[in-house]
């Protein structure tokens, strides 16, 4: 296949109303990244014959492979099966294979089989039709003026699964393209207009088929380098040259040399340094520890956690006093010492991370507090650290921002470099 | 304004290779569609001239509303603004009133301002500025062929920031538009062509100007009706009335009657019934306790929950007798129960929900239970029923049907609808 670039359509009312935050384009874009295909837009639609069909004809002249995710359940709001069938001049026939999955999926759940459900096994004649192991809407295959188009159904799980069992195999098979490498440094403490400023002449001597990218998010920030070229091997060493030189250059804030996220980052450190971690969160109510356990294999430095989300909790069982609440407040200097301390008695870990805050943008009664105020504490038995901090937004937000500072701050006291 | 549509483009290669979920589009539809303006389509492009051109292009010919995010930073990947500024020929001017909010914001963080700093005070002379109280990047209005085009840094509290203070109090003034009214009833326990086939007279008699959606994820089906009127009085009681025939067919699986998601609804059966819970998670790793605790108000009914990663926090914290665990494994029926009443005596609370399991495709070293099983228990302190799950997907979708599986088994429990 020459043009090996490629379109995604996702159809559905619910992305255009807000109701669903499209995750499918992200995972499709990353898949087929990884075998060098340039995806060069992305489109959304709702369930509308009219802006189907244009996003189809559009797709289909600029791009090499159209991938379309939606509408093809068995209810009448989903219509983008007899869509593709008149699109491409077909007739819906029944599947005799998908048919039988289809019963075999209803019989193995004990639900009846409806004549709604015989439609799931219709398909158009001038398709092919891609297996959907994880449910009941068979993915499609169509071809025209040199592109071929792929139709998956919406539901995350099941377009995955036909992703990968069907449609990438056969991508893999087809497609002879030049590579395309990304390398992702991640730096954390400078904003990017200082980055930017420290590697200037990195950047402006950086051969033109390799981009700097600039990714800022909260305390963080990502210098994405990017290369396409016909050996992989040989580009993939040079832009492994390139990143060494920015590494070099920012080596002081430098926190990881790949694209993972801050809950890899800390549990790379603590394998690294064989020790374990165990968690008391108050204000983020279980979040960081949900992370730190996103991480397979966590189990082999992660203890536990405490979350304490009333005040008894805090005094019961991580050992906070009475007497540090009523005088403090909870979010307070004091409150997250002892409560870094308790949990480190209690869970028995090498490292504790506490933390205690108000992130909602209202005040707490009887708190002494200002609302956004955050207070976390890192303690090693020996030594204790507290830091407060501000956050500004809204709850989930400040949420998000709270758990990221939270492990870069024991990032730094694993690495010796936060000072009380 | 005449043409109440709305079309939004994203920018940045970013979303093109899968490194960033666009959650922009999703809540800038959502704010859009409270005030009736429709969204016709969301594009994606990269950092690339002639592909935001076309997008534009046509974006304006088509909807009377184009919004615009990315590409405003200080650096060089960051092209949007010279590019809008040659579309709308215009040329770059400094702007004084943000030249002084860019340089508060670096003497606020004790940050050097740098000569590339001042480029972000530079606006187009052919734009309207909007504030940006988050950043550096202020966004920018223009008018084309009767079409308004609003550009926005990608960072989603900056362009939060900027829609919240500036874009919709301007969009609201302006827009005399029909109303658009959703009003969504979430079912749990059926699939969706079951329910299709139950109100299937219901549907067929609906109004044209009223549409059904059924958008079904793992053990729920949201059944929403959207209408679009005159007048938003009329068309709410109209479309409540709809619903309210729809809740009746299906009133034994209706879980909500607005589009709230499971920790709301669970908040608010507890708040119903004043009842406190708590948690005791092993595989979700905190899971659930941070969905509970997105609810802003949580703390009148969550008071807290453990985090038992480990085997040894079981039985140290929640009291899991070592035996159960040798003769059954960890992932049981047995653990699972004494996990549910020990939270519960360690907690104090009305209500337990307890969760053991293993999420990973891969089995684990000394466990007897296969991969994706896990075990869930609810308890009240009289009476503790426990549920046996398998699941079949990766870690991370595993925890999330886990996590859903847990709140309804506990809604049942409450609603006196589990059976042991």
């Amino acid at each position: 296949m020459a043009n090996t670039t490629a379109s995604i359509i996702t159809i559905g009312d619910e992305l255009l109303i807000g109701q669903t935050i499209d995750t499918n384009s992200a995972w499709i874009a990353k898949q087929l990244n990884g075998i060098g295909v340039d995806i060069i837009k992305r489109v959304a639609v709702g369930d509308n014959r009219e802006a189907i069909t244009q996003a189809l004809d559009r797709a289909i002249a600029e791009a090499g492979i159209v991938l379309i995710t939606g509408g093809l359940g068995p209810t009448a709001d989903d219509i983008t099966k007899p869509l593709l069938c008149d699109y491409f001049n077909g007739k819906l026939i029944v599947n005799e294979e998908v048919l039988q999955h289809v019963k075999d999926i209803f019989a193995r759940r004990n639900r009846p089989f409806l004549e709604r459900n015989m439609k799931q096994a219709e398909v158009p004649d001038t398709c092919k039709v891609l297996f959907n192991p994880m449910g009941t809407a068979p993915g499609m295959m169509f071809e025209k003026n040199g592109s071929i188009i792929i139709a998956m159904p919406g539901v995350p799980f099941e377009m995955m699964a036909i992703m990968e069992t069907a449609v990438m195999p056969m991508l893999k098979e087809q497609i002879v393209s030049d590579a395309i490498i990304h390398k992702t440094t991640i730096t954390a403490g400078e904003g990017e207009s200082f980055i930017a400023e420290k590697i200037q002449d990195i950047e402006t001597a950086l051969p033109a088929y390799i981009k700097l990218a600039y990714l800022p998010s909260l305390g963080l920030v990502k210098l994405r380098l990017t290369a396409k070229g016909a050996d992989a091997v040989v580009l993939d060493a040079e832009v492994a040259q390139w990143q060494q030189r920015i590494v070099q250059r920012l080596h002081d804030i430098v926190v990881a040399m790949e694209d993972i996220s801050f809950e890899q980052i800390t549990g790379n450190l603590l394998k690294e340094k064989k020790a374990t971690l165990c968690l008391a969160e108050s204000c983020t109510g279980g979040y960081i520890s949900h992370l730190i356990t996103q991480v397979a294999g966590s189990s082999s430095y992660y203890k536990g956690g405490i979350v304490s989300y009333l005040i008894e909790i805090k005094e019961n069982l991580l050992g906070v006093s009475e007497d540090s609440i009523v005088q403090n407040g909870a979010v307070s200097e004091v409150v997250a010492n002892q409560m870094a301390r308790g949990a480190l008695q209690l869970l028995k870990a090498d490292y504790s991370l506490s933390i205690t805050g108000i992130l909602d943008k209202e005040p707490v009664a009887g708190e002494i507090a200002e609302p956004g105020t955050v207070w976390m504490a890192v303690s090693d038995g020996q030594q204790t650290i507290a830091k407060k901090f501000r956050f500004f937004h809204d709850r989930q937000r400040n949420k998000e921002s709270a758990a990221t500072m939270g492990m870069l701050m024991l990032w730094k006291f694993i690495n010796g470099k936060l000072t009380a």
